[in-house]
This record gives structure tokens, C-alpha cells and sequence, in this order.
């Protein structure tokens, strides 16, 4: 299912939508980091019930802006991420999502979504 | 100063800029690793402006939602992030930001503001 579940009608736990501070958009941010080492992955976007959907299947399941779709990672490429822990931020707009990542976690076959984005320190003159 | 600075303000590289996926604030989001332990510690937003300034002072520098302003991460508290390395993801919304955090990066003293917010796996019961 695809269609967006608005914050009223998502399963999630009350006490848990009640910390989220959600964007113009209804989303929070959320790091997703391999719990193996602790490398950062990528980021994700989630509104109530993807992040419902995240706690409740063990599966990271994203709110796409692009697609404007709930999303499991790895559904058609097969790169799941099996959450093994989340996590909140003092203020409500970011979770920590830790993952046993199958294979890759970028579309573009890296490891990671930051592996080839080096913008600081400069390279070689 | 605390004005906002637009884009074509910025004396962002326009190269970089270029790879900016902005929100509608105009905001991409920062995640902040340790440098030495690759522990997340925050989650920051940046303009172009923000990250201009991160980019060439060295210090860590957020546009705050809450209060309309740049900050500088520990401007006042002395908690100050000096900056390794920053990414960019495949995508150019998020930015993965390495510094040598200086004391805790919470507000509330907590080493990460991701410290005290377990949502998953459930307590004992």
C-alpha cells in the first residue's frame, strides 16, 4: 500500500507520535547506520506510519518524497535493512536507525550514500 | 549575524551548490559523527550560507529552525565542533559532517542527543 496514512490514522504507538516533531511535510529525518561498524549509511525520510512500519515488520520502511510512496528498502532490488534498533533525538525531528544492511545500501551499488560525496578537506591540487 | 543569506547570496561554491538538494526552507539535513568513535551525535540543518560557513571557518554552523538564526555549535556553550570531514550524499540532501566534538553535543549534557531516546527493542517489561 502506497497511498499516504495520515498521523491520526497510522497504528503508531501514541506515545511515541507525541515526541516526533514532523516537518512542513510530516516527516523526520532519519540516520540509518550499519550496527555492525557503525558506519553511517544513508538518510531516509519517515512520517508516523513509516516509522510504525519500521517497528513493527523490523524493516526499514521510508516515506519517498520523490515517489510519494511508502517504501521498504530493499523490496525490488533486494538490499533490505533488518532494524536491530531506533532511536530518537532529544528534540524530535531525527531517529537513529540501526540495520544489518544486505549487500549495498545506495542505489548507485556504493556501500554507503556519502562514499563518493567528499567535499571537504579538498583532494590534491 | 543572524540574518538569513540566500543562496545566490552565498559565497557557496557554486559547484557544490550545484549538488544541493534543498527543502522548502531551503535546508538540507547535517548529520554530525564524532571523528574519533563515528558515534552519530546530533542531527543540524544547513543552507548554503551554513555550510559555506562550516566549509571554510572549520566550525561546525546550523541555520536554526526554532530560532531563525546561524548558529555556531558552541558559540556560547563552549561546546564547540571543529571540523574533520564533510560528505555529501548521492542525492544532496544530507550532509555527514566528522568533527572533534569539544565536551557533550546535547543541550541537555548527554554525550549525543540521541543518548536517552530508545524506541527499539522494548525495555524489559
Amino acid at each position: 500500500m502506497t497511498r499516504r496514512v495520515s498521523p491520526t490514522q497510522s497504528g503508531l504507538d501514541p506515545t511515541v507520535a507525541a515526541r516526533l516533531k514532523r516537518d512542513d511535510q510530516g516527516l523526520v529525518a532519519a540516520v540509518i547506520r550499519d550496527n555492525h561498524t557503525g558506519e553511517v549509511l544513508m538518510l531516509g525520510w519517515m512520517d508516523d506510519e513509516a516509522l510504525h512500519r519500521t517497528l513493527t515488520t523490523g524493516l526499514a520502511t521510508y516515506w519517498s518524497r520523490s515517489r510519494e510512496a511508502y517504501w521498504v528498502k530493499g523490496e525490488t532490488s533486494g538490499y533490505r535493512q533488518r532494524v536491530r534498533e531506533v532511536r530518537i533525538d532529544c528534540d524530535g525531528d531525527a531517529l537513529l536507525v540501526s540495520v544489518d544492511q544486505v549487500g549495498h545500501a545506495c542505489h548507485t551499488g556504493a556501500y554507503s550514500c556519502f562514499d563518493s560525496g567528499l567535499l571537504m578537506p579538498a583532494g590534491p591540487e
